[in-house]
């Protein structure tokens, strides 16, 4: 069962809502004795933090981890990890105009008939904020793999589609991607990314995205068949992100397009087994082949805009809304370290259930 | 832990190989005293079967479910159903050619690195005969959703992408997708998706597809955010079926196109809820919104293809294979159903969850 | 999976050790709209906390519970409950001198061996500090029984043993339980039960006890067979308490001495069901009778004592070891509010788990 | 959650009852590459077999185990091994008298009261004749755990307590165990058992027994807290099996009548580390001590006995019941494969958790 936590023997469970005293994390299943330090935690929650671009919501959060458990003398020492982040910039008052009515796109509507009571301060748990949580999870999965797996392993993100912009993913450079406010791995692009997304804040509306995870240096045979396939849980990791509505694994839904002979070819190649293509994404019959992981999702606009729209009240009476909080023009931007968080924790959650079942 | 269960109050649990003496599940977390026969289970199981085009493989297996638990009187007791089906038409000869090289696209290789050892008959384990499995704990749950939420609800699948062949989604016709062996629901399409189908077939090569499946009458309120969301839940389900490498959830990929002003408004209609789009898939935040419930898959070309293909051995030598036994020309053909079946399981999975969280 | 979580559909997670800044825990499966109160909760706190009698440790922690998420003006809201604890009276260095000797019977050998790193500050999270967190989640999981159950249910322990000190049961009243600092439910055995506890501090030793916990009002039908037994989760649940070595269920361990004739019969007594007897402790078949449900469990004598005892330190080596800290000469007393916490939190569970399955 | 589930990575799922067609299980997380083969679970299921002495119920089955999937060639393969047990002689008719009555003691009641619906015949998935399937999981993790920590692991119970007749444990010779009806490991108390026996036979009663199970070469280090100590993991497993009400580690309840001076003392001797006495059973904070595992657990008196007894029927009214049908004197003495399954499979679980999160 898992209503708030995640994974398997690597598991992190989050809590706490938008604009209450704080949020956090608990992470459970930490293999022991791996030095992890706030600071490098903060890292990676700097990237995904607001406030830091026009771009994204003007909130202003320092988002500071604070370790409260696990750790002794700097290490790991196999007890749950707590994590506490306080929440600075909780404006309630921003939320007393809508608090009655159902932003279209947004879980208000849904929250409220399954529970029948609603936090309607930022969305109470249903806000992106949570999103923060992953993060510091993701950081420490990823300190710990990069101890079990050695430098080879890395893992990084980008925006490939901008709303209607799209990229040359022939030009993706890491180095690029923290390079502009936009995860774009292209350089070429991020200029007319930039006049786009003006354009679109401007007129009051905001666009999707697709993002991009790949990761190297993953072993082969992570990924327990049948109901644990390592696709399986990446598209249930990524898929549980706010707005994703849909998972591409390689060439993702592009697979209704290819012929059976562009299933990836195996080579010998100087004693290294070698793909001679990666539609699988690295993944085949569910457990990993060596290749590089490769991962895509899809988010949807912003939900909060300024555009005058039609929805119906808690009394069920036909209204209209336009949401004139400080949000994203575009979400997607700010999912890449979540997904990258997201497709850490499994790859080190399948690492050590490999590890049991396979010694 | 769930390597070979799927759910988590309504869970079942499968086992067996393509070529073992039988294949079987045992579906725990039934609700009592509802009505199930063998007769009922075999309809969804005799969609899925196998030999019953010659667009299909041409193994010919009965697939004759028989229940050995679970029914007292012809009725759950709420102790665990188990069924066996046995296999009939194992020709193990096939195999032995090809026991030695790792077939492109399949999880020859990956099996065989994780665990050491390769059950090379038919693929073993990792067959897609294991999905027989699922169509019948699916076809238990569609019997146990229907005495739940009345005749009102509805689940039903189609290919609307036959390789680089598509349909025409408006003229879809839940009447239609029966009676032509591709589950096409425009009619319109069958005769080219025919012709097209044939071709592959001849060439010796085989395509991929994408399948829908839309559920109807889905009450408000079902999912568990955060970890548990139902689109996350139904990505994990849809993406564990052979070959699946990408899913979408309403708009899905195509989210990332959409402006915000897409987010589908709601209107009180006579004094019932109504949303003016379903771009959402019927989710919102991870929890049913009483719309329809829309999700898509794409299955990628079969693998084991004429077409002679480069590869290595177990030794790690290269080589070169192409298959000669009884394969599907495009098996996403016959994963309409085994999508039927899981979104089934997951929606009376999450049925059960609200239930016990919101009484 | 559950290193540090509880529970199925009702979880809670703690985490935290003794001495680091606070331990606290999450609690996940709460159904929502039910009021509750850190008043409510602190008033559970009370009765285990430290400090309260010359019995147990000196140790000064206010214990104040600190809800950071989950409520919503007062009310669950189905959100995780986030509960924070301060640690305030952390004395490292009592612990100094021990740090590289094993105690006897305590958990400082296996911890070290396993995870290759030991906290040793007051045990870290070997700690019976993390029993408060458990009684937090129990004060909560009791609120909510309480609503959902109505005011016929209870829940009450008592120390029905103290080291080599019976009390005579038949005198048991609940009123007088707190009465005492003992927990002792037969006033008249508590003036011999001082007099022997001091004799046992005085000698610089400690004595063990046994704790038995009796819920009333409990409906029939909670409990899920085969593994998820009513009485297995129980004993699972009071074993998992520190220092506990024996648990039983009604006539429990003496139930080898009974003879066939008294399995409980059962009677109609003015229209309701009345079982002559309750040696199943309440529970058939793994499944709750309508009876009180009775649990009894034994905590071992404290592990820390002043006399001086042979043991190995961290080299290996032998070596003698006192334990010159504040410690409680009878642990089990205070282990009375955990068990009713944990007997709480066990039958919220199965309450839940029974609506999902049974409606 | 794990209604006919146990375990957290070497999970098996039970499934069927008493007089239907069979019974069985599916073992998932086996690791790879071990030699398993019918014949040597079937050591085990003799062990339990019915009809083996006049003391236990005539019912005659052959138990012969028939594993349907999960090896090739032999070994394991990592996929879930299913083995399904005929039902032989079921003799439905004998049920017929009582079917409308609860049998006092038995699960009846409460499976009726719960799920609305009794499978009466022979009791249905209550009847004890489930955990055939358990010694058959037991016997898979012992061949297992065998190879995975030598030939100086083993496992083995014995009856130490037959209704009121003890047996001097100091005098317990594993050689003895199998050498008579009663798996008494006290040869000088065998006779007196027997007599004792037949006499609560002839009077048409029945008697409680205690089983106790000892492992050594146990590794160090098995174990993880909080909520999955070793301790207690085995306490949920042994108290899941049907009739049990107690469960002692070590010196279980006992323990409350110990000083502090009496917790295990621990010594180097020449080399190696030693523990003066084992109060603990083995396990410390939850985890393995490298000691010998040691626990205890009470049966109760089988419930069918000839008495005749009040209780009430399906309507609510008062009646009275004898049962003629075929049953033990004393189930526990079954009990003794039962419980050494049950710590074999506990004892594997969790050295495959220990190996995921240890390495």
């Amino acid at each position: 069962m898992s209503f708030n936590t995640f994974g398997k023997i690597f598991r992190f469970t989050t809590w706490g809502e938008s604009h209450g005293p704080a949020i956090g994390c608990v992470i459970d299943g930490c293999p022991p004795n791996i030095p992890i330090s706030e600071k490098e935690i903060q890292k990676d929650m700097d990237k995904r933090r607001p406030g830091q671009s026009k771009f994204t919501t003007q909130r202003k959060e320092s988002d500071k981890v604070n370790i409260l458990s696990g750790l002794f003398q700097g290490k790991t020492t196999g007890t749950p990890i707590s994590i506490i982040i306080h929440n600075e910039d909780k404006r309630s008052r921003d939320y007393e105009t809508i608090k009655n009515k159902f932003r279209p796109g947004h879980a208000d509507f849904t929250y409220f008939k399954k529970y029948g009571i609603r936090d309607f301060r930022g969305g109470g748990r249903q806000s992106a904020r949570e999103t923060a949580c992953r993060v510091a999870a993701g950081a420490v999965a990823k300190i710990i793999l990069k101890k079990l797996l050695g430098p080879k392993f890395n893992i990084i993100g980008a925006v490939t589609q901008l709303g209607l912009m799209s990229c040359d993913k022939d030009n993706w450079k890491n180095s690029e991607i923290r390079k502009n406010p936009f995860f774009c791995p292209d350089k070429k692009s991020v200029k007319s990314w930039e006049k786009y997304l003006l354009a679109v804040r401007k007129s009051g509306s905001s666009c999707g995205a697709i993002i991009e995870i790949r990761a190297s240096g993953v072993p082969v045979g992570l990924g327990a068949p049948i109901y644990s396939k390592l696709d399986s849980d990446i598209s249930a990791a990524l898929m549980s992100i706010n707005a994703v509505k849909g998972v591409n694994i390689g060439a993702g839904m592009n697979s209704a397009f290819l012929s059976g002979e562009e299933n990836d070819e195996i080579r010998n190649k100087s004693g290294k087994v070698n793909f001679k293509s990666n539609n699988a994404g690295g993944i085949l019959g569910g457990i990993s082949s060596g290749q590089n992981i490769v991962a895509s999702f899809a988010v949807k606009p912003t939900s909060s805009i300024l555009t005058n729209r039609e929805t119906i009240n808690k009394a069920g009476k036909n209204t209209k809304i336009s949401v004139k909080g400080r949000h994203d023009p575009c979400v997607g931007i700010r999912a890449v370290p979540i997904g990258e968080a997201m497709l850490s924790c499994v790859l080190l959650d399948h690492y050590l259930l490999n590890r049991a079942q396979c010694g």
